[in-house]
């Protein structure tokens, strides 16, 4: 069956979850894709029908295959394909041109679906399989890093108030069980500087500083998280309760609320989700899931996850979740789903373990497709200095995704704005306006040749564009030093589609040198010349200024060693500057560094630049209002 | 293989995770488990390589086996076994004397799991495997449980929002997409009485009636949740961001903030963790999703899941959680995993579901043992009233558990407390407390026989326990009516030590009559009725008072037709009172009724007697200093 089997697309093509639920009897079982892979029984778990995690015991030490990034330019708020393309690239390399190969995607974030986002699992004939299952619960990845995240607040809020009502003896007393240490106590001894492992032979400063954390409540950055849209949840009250009081003073009969200012943030966003994107073994997972910083102590020291005795508990709820999930596209190529950090204060990639199983699996010949979020300027740069400098792996090509709505956008077209009807200046050929809005191509087309890796154009079709519009995008590529530039049509028609596209990546890729790819900066430079670099370079910025904040705050993380972490830029997606209204391939801008903050678990600094929204609200009609299930057969109605 | 494999208990019994991982290479692969069940590969899903989902279609309309519910006396703090005895009763069951037999228990809370209450795969050699996976995620149910829950209070909370700031025409227009009303805006037009499809249609106040909830905050009984021990989210202020606020009045300039006190729940406390206990089939999912009450208008009209328009959405995040999770137990016994709402604010069951597919899956001569959360004053009464009620299964027998250390408790020794040493007359023979605190147990044997129930009594045997005092506890049990009082050592010999109280079920099954059985009262009874029943008939109380905020709220009740729900009441199970430290067999006690909450989704109403927390803090040094994995080999170390 599946030698001779091939995709008949509709046309006119149908809702993505009526694709989908067409497609319900013509996919694979999931062990079928994974021994098509080359994978054993052992070493693959099906988690329902339709999705197996796979083991980190495949993870190759150093793995070799062709290794491609999806990017795009700056999109308009509509989104320009870039998930779409990810997977009909795929489609096209495995079923039209007979490669092995893996897409490697982000698991999409709940809470957007029943909101106005609708689902990310690609769209028309080139998404990931069954949709529903891709855009709700997947296997729990998510729902673990919530778990995870929300651990660690309930830890430093108890710890807080449990501190606020005991003599160091008293919490020391209760700290130690059965006399002994445990492993995470022993670990933060190590970090004190106190070499001892009996409880009884601590001096009194010593139990001092073990037993008291001190933490400064103004310094905490930790959120809790939940994977639901909910905007009231930005900014709460915690700890109002009737029971939630402590003593005002040692000694005191008065009691005062033990209630602080804090906020939740979208589960995406946690650092934990972060971490998972980059570790690469259980043993990184569990070093970096120790290290993440909370805030300080009121003497300005950081305090950890480790501090807060939560390391090992936080591996075990993870150690699922870093295992990919493997589903198949509706032409049967195989997907890895993996982490899915907020591009905006985070990387926006996939996760290095995905890549690196994906790279094993495919081999030398073969082809890891994976996808960059956001614009060209944040997920590729990010993606190429920040992730690839973790996986160790050297990318091939670049794709860079273009509509030419987004480019007639760039040019002075009208805004575009979801929701509304679009003006008629992207529904008419306009010459004038794409050739102007290649700029901002051209520019994200420079800049990924900077980093040593050749380029490819994709131009996504819509029914709309006029050839003589795609020969201006095509010539103006190829005359700014794209290695092609080409038009892809696989949401309509599947991998066939994208067969062209697929053929001028093959051919870059085996144009590349390895040695050709280096980062844009060094990690040992200070911090401001590294944010420098990135704006300079990638931005075309004049220059950059930082708050108060954010100059105290580089000096402290210098202090504290944090400074020779990479650089993670948040970011508007919508222009190289900070001003999303900018459009085209703005010039003699600033970007002001309003403060920097740290993840430094998942191992950046991420400075920002601009208003971070990290928990989106509902509209008044959210996309719930359409999506139910068939209570007869089971079928999901409504997502799309 | 598993003909001739025997369980071989280590002596001393090690921990329960050493237990847990000492036999991990003896477990069979779920699906052996499953299709020694006889189902058929389509009919179970994996997840992961020691969980399956057990699909929906294996319900059976209306099943027939031997149901046995394994319940307790009133508790110490420190528990008296009724998980452990549950499993090890069903290992017996099949392994030692040859039945098909399912167990059926609760999902634990993962919360309590990393704070003091470790896990509740019951223990020693009666306990579920692996008990790591039992105790974390298992198969998401609580996860999808949280994230229904939460997206229930972001569609109110941002649906008053919205309103607040916008007209009904404004808020009617972008409520309709496509000029066309969605299936559940249909259900919501129905249930208002207005019969139109066309959006162009309503009139003015029909319009007005449509769009706006006009939810009165002040009457919200909807509270976000979490499956964690985070008491600082007990009581919160929602909506204190810089981006919530609203115009103080129409047309005002002055924007106030848009906050709001409330508080969060442990997930399990959800009332849609009631509903998937309760649910019959996915329509009848979709149904209680839909007429869930969150609040009331300022109009007192109740607002319900459908009016937020959340009810499709909801099912489709809530359609695997339906399906059981099979697991085994250490003698490879199938246990079904189902559910796990909180024993004091509601049902302490496990589902209707896995009883229903368990007793189809044994067939009429094999054995479902399912558990009853607290004592049998709270958990057997619900379990006969109000579950036996929705699932129209006939259970044969009560095993009530019983402890001597309980007993000499209720006798009147010193109090028991966790984390305290146990007094010296719970380690040395005492008959005389034994024999004072039989009053207890024998109260509960008379609750027991009056649904026409038979009784087996279970002496879960601990290491300090005396012939002598086992004998007491056999003659007083049997002179109150139970069929049997049997001594138990599953704990250290697994199924081989049940045998005898295997036994004793079988022949209390054999000579039970399903015509005996009976409810304590009937639903048309007037509210107050129905409680002064149950306070007086179980808990041998003198009579109920009701505050005036309960009286006002049973008239509403009835007024809006929920009089008809069964009662689940809201009491401390350390008590046939509402005092925790009124031990033995209180008489003379009075019973306040404090308020009344409704859970109109899941099914009952629940009247408030006594202190109900409804999320647990952290100790000073919580489980999870504890727990850890050994990155080398995956293993899970620390739970206990």
């Amino acid at each position: 069956m599946s030698s001779t089997w091939k995709l008949q697309p509709q046309n006119p093509v149908p809702s993505d979850i009526e694709v989908s639920r067409s497609l319900k009897d013509s996919i694979l079982p999931i062990s079928t894709i994974a021994s098509n892979l080359g994978l054993t029984p052992s070493q693959y778990h099906p988690w329902g029908p339709s999705k197996a995690k796979i083991s980190l015991s495949t993870l190759p030490p150093s793995p070799k295959s062709n290794y491609v990034v999806v990017t795009g330019l700056n999109p308009t708020p509509l989104g320009e394909g870039k998930s779409t393309t990810t997977i009909g690239l795929a489609q096209a390399l495995q079923a039209s041109l007979g490669y092995k190969c893996v897409a490697c995607i982000r698991q999409p974030s709940q809470g957007p679906t029943f909101g106005v986002k609708g689902g990310a699992a690609g769209g028309g004939y080139s998404q990931v399989l069954p949709m529903e299952e891709f855009n709700l619960h997947l296997t729990g990845d998510i729902h673990a890093v919530t778990a995870s995240n929300n651990l660690v607040s309930a830890a430093l809020e108890s710890r807080m108030f449990h501190e606020s009502s005991q003599t160091s003896t008293a919490l020391y007393s209760r700290l130690i069980k059965n006399n002994t240490f445990s492993t995470v106590q022993l670990e933060r001894l190590k970090k004190l500087g106190i070499e001892k492992n009996n409880p009884q032979s601590l001096e009194e400063d010593e139990i001092e500083r073990f037993a008291r954390l001190n933490i400064n409540p103004e310094t905490i950055t930790w959120n809790r998280v939940l994977d639901t849209c909910d905007r009231h949840l930005r900014g709460i009250t915690v700890g109002t309760g009737s029971k939630e009081t402590v003593k005002k003073e040692p000694g005191s009969t008065e009691r005062v609320q033990h209630s602080r200012e804090t906020g939740f943030d979208i589960t995406v966003a946690s650092e934990i989700m972060s971490v998972l994107a980059v570790s690469t073994s259980l043993s990184d997972l569990r070093e970096r899931l120790s290290s993440m910083v909370i805030g300080f102590s009121y003497d300005n020291i950081p305090i950890t996850t480790l501090d807060l005795g939560v390391s090992g508990a936080l591996t075990v709820l993870m150690k699922d979740a870093l295992m990919p999930t493997l589903m198949q596209t509706v032409e049967r190529t195989p997907v890895l789903v993996h982490a899915g950090p907020f591009a905006n204060i985070s990387l926006g990639n996939s996760s290095v373990v995905a890549d690196k199983i994906g790279a094993g699996l495919v081999g030398e010949d073969g082809y890891v497709v994976t996808e960059a979020g956001f614009g060209a300027d944040i997920g590729m740069e990010k993606f190429f200095n920040i992730k690839c400098r973790k996986s160790n792996l050297i990318p091939n090509c670049v794709v860079i995704v273009a509509t030419i709505r987004a480019l007639k956008m760039h040019g002075g077209g009208p805004e575009v704005k979801a929701g509304k009807v679009l003006a008629d200046e992207y529904k008419t050929m306009n010459v004038g306006l794409v050739e102007k809005g290649m700029d901002n191509l051209i520019r994200h087309i420079i800049n990924a040749r900077k980093f040593g890796v050749k380029v490819v154009v994709a131009i996504n079709k819509f029914k709309t564009d006029e050839d003589e519009e795609i020969e201006i995008v095509k010539r103006m590529s190829l005359e700014a030093g794209a290695e092609d530039a080409v038009m892809s049509n696989h949401w309509e028609e599947g991998g066939e589609g994208a067969r062209e596209l697929a053929q001028a990546v093959v051919e870059a890729c085996s144009k590349s040198n390895p040695e050709d790819f280096k980062f844009l900066y060094e990690l040992n430079l200070p911090v401001k010349e590294k944010i420098e670099i990135i704006c300079k370079e990638i931005y075309a910025a004049e220059g950059v200024d930082y708050s108060e904040k954010a100059e105290h705050q580089i000096t402290e993380y210098e202090k504290n060693g944090f400074g020779d972490l990479p650089i993670c830029m948040a970011k508007t997606q919508y222009s190289f500057s900070t001003d999303p209204t900018k459009k085209g391939a703005p010039i003699n801008h600033r970007v002001l560094i309003r403060e920097i903050r740290s993840c430094v678990g998942a191992g950046f600094l991420y400075p920002i630049a601009g208003d971070i929204m990290t928990i989106p609200g509902l509209p008044t009609r959210p996309g719930f209002y359409d999506v139910d299930v068939d209570v007869e057969t089971g079928e999901v109605l409504g997502l799309f």
